[in-house]
């Protein structure tokens, strides 16, 4: 009790994410949380507000990944080529733990409330890549559209790393998704020769 | 009072968004909106549930008209233009009426729960048509980023289209937002030459 706690943060994540999956996330509690963790309630709320909170702790940093990588990129990078920096960048942010994220986007698929916070957070990221690229002095609908295509080739690359046994590296996933984009965007992709 | 009122439901929407635009969606009750539009709470609520509702009472329809021109696009139409030729088709079902979608999104950019419904229904917009080419036997990767392509795009186009004095043709505002899109793809835009 009081005493530091070595990684306590990561701990009550843990705890949250499997509880959430094993009874629900309605039907978890922060005592139940503490509990699993090993640590007191007290120490829960030292790093999360609620319950909730344990789900989006890591979109602040997970946004500064992407906005970093897009900011660095040299100054003649196109549009496209900065957004998929930026996503391969936030891709290798998260790829140390699949099966972490693999169970978070279960809770979050469970629960409408959780499904709208998701959405909320990457229109946030959607908009903070957008604004990044004007400031590089991207005009405004291009920023946006780029920005829109770079956060769509992350969640679909983001899906199949989540789904898939085979592929483990998602950055190299999200380079996939945006060739598949700019095949798609030059007109191929037809499911029947007609 | 329960004789039947021509066009009840325009009326309603009219008089919630001059009101919401008036008074803030908050501070807004049904009463004053039944007043405004010189019906009764009772055909207030025979329309909406609620004064949300009101916002996203067209939404199924939106949705609609995006999802039936898909699927009517020639078979061998690659994913992009049938995409492309949904989001013509939903910037069509709403053009006529410029000033009422320009008070919808003043209202709804007010206030965080109606900007998580929108992103909700903008969600569950991309995944009916993501679901739309899955069932032309688009392969699912593809499927989604299209339909993620295809929704960004008409989202640039909406943004111009209810900023801007000049452009009153949403459907051709999208094809130009397309043509941005693939040029952006194909790798054009960089700010500086470097």
């Amino acid at each position: 009790m009081g005493r530091w706690q070595p990684n306590a943060r990561g701990r009550l994540q843990r705890a949250a994410l499997e509880l959430y999956g094993e009874r629900g996330f309605e039907q978890t509690t922060v005592a139940e949380i503490a509990q699993r963790a090993g640590l007191t309630e007290r120490t829960f709320f030292r790093h999360f507000t609620d319950k909730r909170e344990v789900l989006f702790a890591n979109a602040e940093e997970f946004e500064g990944s992407f906005v970093r990588a897009l900011v660095a990129a040299p100054e003649a990078t196109p549009p496209i080529e900065a957004v998929a920096a930026a996503a391969e960048a936030g891709a290798g942010a998260i790829q140390s733990d699949r099966a972490q994220a693999r169970r978070r986007q279960a809770v979050i698929a469970a629960n409408a409330e959780l499904q709208e916070r998701e959405l909320t957070k990457l229109a946030r990221l959607t908009a903070a890549l957008a604004g990044a690229l004007r400031e590089r002095g991207v005009p405004p609908a291009t920023a946006s559209l780029a920005a829109e295509a770079g956060v769509a080739v992350f969640k679909v690359a983001f899906e199949r790393w989540i789904g898939e046994e085979g592929e483990e590296d998602l950055p190299r996933l999200v380079r996939q998704s945006l060739d598949e984009l700019r095949a798609l965007a030059a007109g191929a992709g037809a499911a029947s020769p007609g």
